[in-house]
């Protein structure tokens, strides 16, 4: 490695810059006014893998294109898929930014822009690895980069294109480089996220806003009806009372609860970060199964009425909610939605006509943190950060986790080099500049002990 | 009354035209963009009172003006104060509406417009009964037209120049021009209204909106914290759950049960008007006595979290709700305040911060409903109507026939031309064209029969 981490020195400078002139493109893909802008951020992804030796396709979709980087290392060599994405949120309130989110800006050692820590650095990092591999004792690994613009819009094409050329990839690990650390010198290794089932609830009582000195009294009110049902939602121990709901939950991974245990949760720290809010939830459960373990069932959205300033006297027609179950792996979406209709429609007061929909459902994701990747994942960590990264869960979905692990291989895990505290997908998102060097140097590794265990 | 209702007959047109003009200007009290459409409607009915041979005063205040209009028949003659109001509520939701709001339509005889039943028809009745009267045989009482613009905001200014003003007017009797009739063909003589006590509650559980899956299941949801307190005003008879709530309320007054019982109430017409609302409430009780001797408790409307189109992955850092008690005449609003703040901060989760801020609260109002007043209102219907009036009660709320009451003369009396069915509040809002006809009628033939009984 002495040649490849000579490299990385050389030309880390560069890589910063470089890592600078794609955060500078406003590569947003929720809006249509950046749409070329998205094709700009493809194009420089794209030239940037030629410049590092490897075989570059755009490959363009419906909307905003992936870029695909390649590089073969022999039959032999095991294959490794690497997901990132270069879209962004958009950068509104920008009156909230203490510099312009795509001036890349750095204060006291962090780097400031929209990108820095969602998803940028590792679409850099993961180019400069494979240049730095390439320049130094080589690249032992088929590397293919799997690079969307699409990830903050729905990954819509990513699905079809995975199905479709997924297979003949032969990707034996994927690592989907796309998260934060666990704690700011403490990296992580997940290998669980929940699924999700989302709904929206309409209740109706009449067929207009009514005067509620006129009716009030004398007909339903929805929004008594949709609270009705949102309070029966939860009991007063926290769990969710949908009939069935925790059937197929099952513990924790063999071990995982014990190794968890040691490994210093931050409840603190995780409450500041919360909006000071009180930690509570699922009775008999440490914020962190809560988390990662537990599945929970929280109201997204709500309205009835008038919710303008002052007071107006009026008796709502109609009520709705959006309502949202994140969930194990256990757990089949399609049958909680089920539960979740039959227990609306249970709990619908008299009088009032309740409409419930199912707007998505996706299973969770969980891997076995075991094998070659993962071990390999530790040990390039361990060597870069001087600590042996936690191997946990996340309480967030990744339907392309669950995608990867299906169509391609159950070897699937997901690494980030962000740090807590990163403000994504809000003002001042941002990412110790250290975190770029500390990837370059982690992914050459992974290369490396990857190649190792195979030969 | 020969010349005057010939005037009548010849100026029919012109006062439709002009209850158009009135319509047309967005008189909007409670949003302060539309101040000044507030002053350009004060200044048009103050013209409009001036054509018709009064003398006309705009009052300014802090907020929104009154007008007020005089005539002066002598000191022998009763003095007749009729209130009415300018002002609108908004015309939201929008695109719920056939025509635009503010651009008067007439369908099939019958007239769209905010403000065409609440309260606009009644000023334009008002100045164009004072107006033929005068054109005609004469207007035989002190008439003063006391006119607001804040009646859709409480009041606030018209209670300080009633208390500061109101004994020197010397009014004998008042007439409130602001209600429905009976049945579209039965006019009423209202001669009770309930008091209000309106609120805000505010649940906080974050300092800002947060992931909901980095942090779903291990924080407290302020929607469903607010979803407990909502469902905790209400037992499963209808009746409201706030401690105290039913402790001072008195039964209907003697032998008003009975004659109800033989005015056809009409429930399924009640129904209809409802938008199509299923009839239901405290049990025990018929709908019109849920709604003229029954408090209730109803939320006017709730928001929390993300309520756009389509999924938005957020836990709501806040919630909150705007609620409203109808009270009867023996319920204290104040007690009734005390008593729902303490409910609201029973029923509050752990772990949330609850603020409950009472926003408005007034007694209810209940007349005597005989002498002369009564007396002439009755004959004056029945000579245009052709069927006696009824005297009954009214579900809503109107601070001022307290205030009237309590400063100004026991003789108050409720009087309305709008018909059941008029959307007031709501989108849609209308008014049967002829009932401006009606209405001018009616009121010339109540100063010539209050004079006669005067004389």
């Amino acid at each position: 490695m002495e040649r490849t981490d000579a490299y990385i020195d050389q030309n880390l400078t560069r890589f910063r810059d470089e890592l600078f002139e794609l955060l500078r493109i406003p590569s947003i893909s929720t809006d249509p006014a950046y749409a070329d802008r998205v094709q700009e951020a493809a194009r420089w992804v794209a030239a940037r893998m030629e410049g590092a030796g490897l075989a570059a396709e755009i490959v363009q979709t419906d909307r905003h294109p992936l870029v695909v980087g390649r590089h073969e290392a022999g039959p032999d060599a095991p294959t490794l898929l690497i997901y990132a994405h270069y879209d962004v949120q958009p950068a509104d309130p920008l009156e909230a930014w203490t510099s312009p989110p795509f001036e890349p800006e750095v204060r006291d050692g962090v780097l400031y822009a929209r990108g820095a820590a969602d998803d940028k650095h590792q679409v850099m990092i993961q180019i400069a690895a494979a240049e730095s591999a390439l320049a130094g004792e080589g690249l032992p690994v088929n590397l293919i980069l799997l690079f969307e613009g699409e990830e903050e819009v729905g990954s819509r094409s990513l699905e079809p294109y995975v199905r479709d050329h997924g297979p003949a990839l032969g990707a034996d690990h994927v690592v989907i480089a796309d998260s934060l650390m666990f704690k700011p010198d403490t990296p992580s290794l997940i290998f669980g996220m929940r699924g999700m089932a989302y709904f929206e609830i309409v209740v109706r009582a009449a067929d207009h806003d009514l005067h509620s000195g006129q009716y009030g009294g004398a007909v339903p009110n929805p929004a008594h009806a949709l609270a009705r049902i949102i309070d029966s939602f939860h009991d007063e121990h926290g769990r969710v009372t949908v009939d069935g709901f925790y059937d197929d939950v099952a513990d924790a991974p063999p071990g995982a609860r014990e190794r968890w245990r040691t490994i210093g949760y931050d409840e603190e720290a995780f409450r500041r970060t919360a909006g000071g809010a009180h930690l509570t939830g699922e009775e008999g459960f440490a914020t962190w199964e809560r988390l990662w373990i537990r599945p929970c069932l929280d109201v997204n959205g709500m309205i009835s009425g008038y919710t303008g300033p002052g007071n107006k006297t009026v008796l709502p027609g109609a009520a709705s909610a959006k309502v949202s179950c994140r969930l194990v792996p256990e757990q089949d979406p399609e049958k909680i939605a089920d539960a979740f209709h039959r227990h609306v429609r249970a709990h619908a007061a008299e009088g009032v006509e309740v409409e419930v929909r199912t707007t998505q459902g996706n299973p969770a994701w969980r891997a076995e943190p075991t094998g070659p990747l993962y071990e390999a994942g530790a040990r390039a960590m361990e060597e870069v950060f001087g600590v042996e990264p936690v191997r946990v869960c996340h309480g967030g979905s990744l339907p392309i986790a669950r995608l990867f692990s299906d169509v391609l291989t159950p070897s699937v895990a997901v690494m980030g080099f962000a740090v807590p505290g990163a403000n994504m997908h809000a003002p001042d998102e941002n990412l110790p500049v250290v975190q770029l060097e500390r990837g370059v140097r982690t992914m050459v590794r992974v290369y490396r002990a990857l190649a190792a265990r195979a030969g």
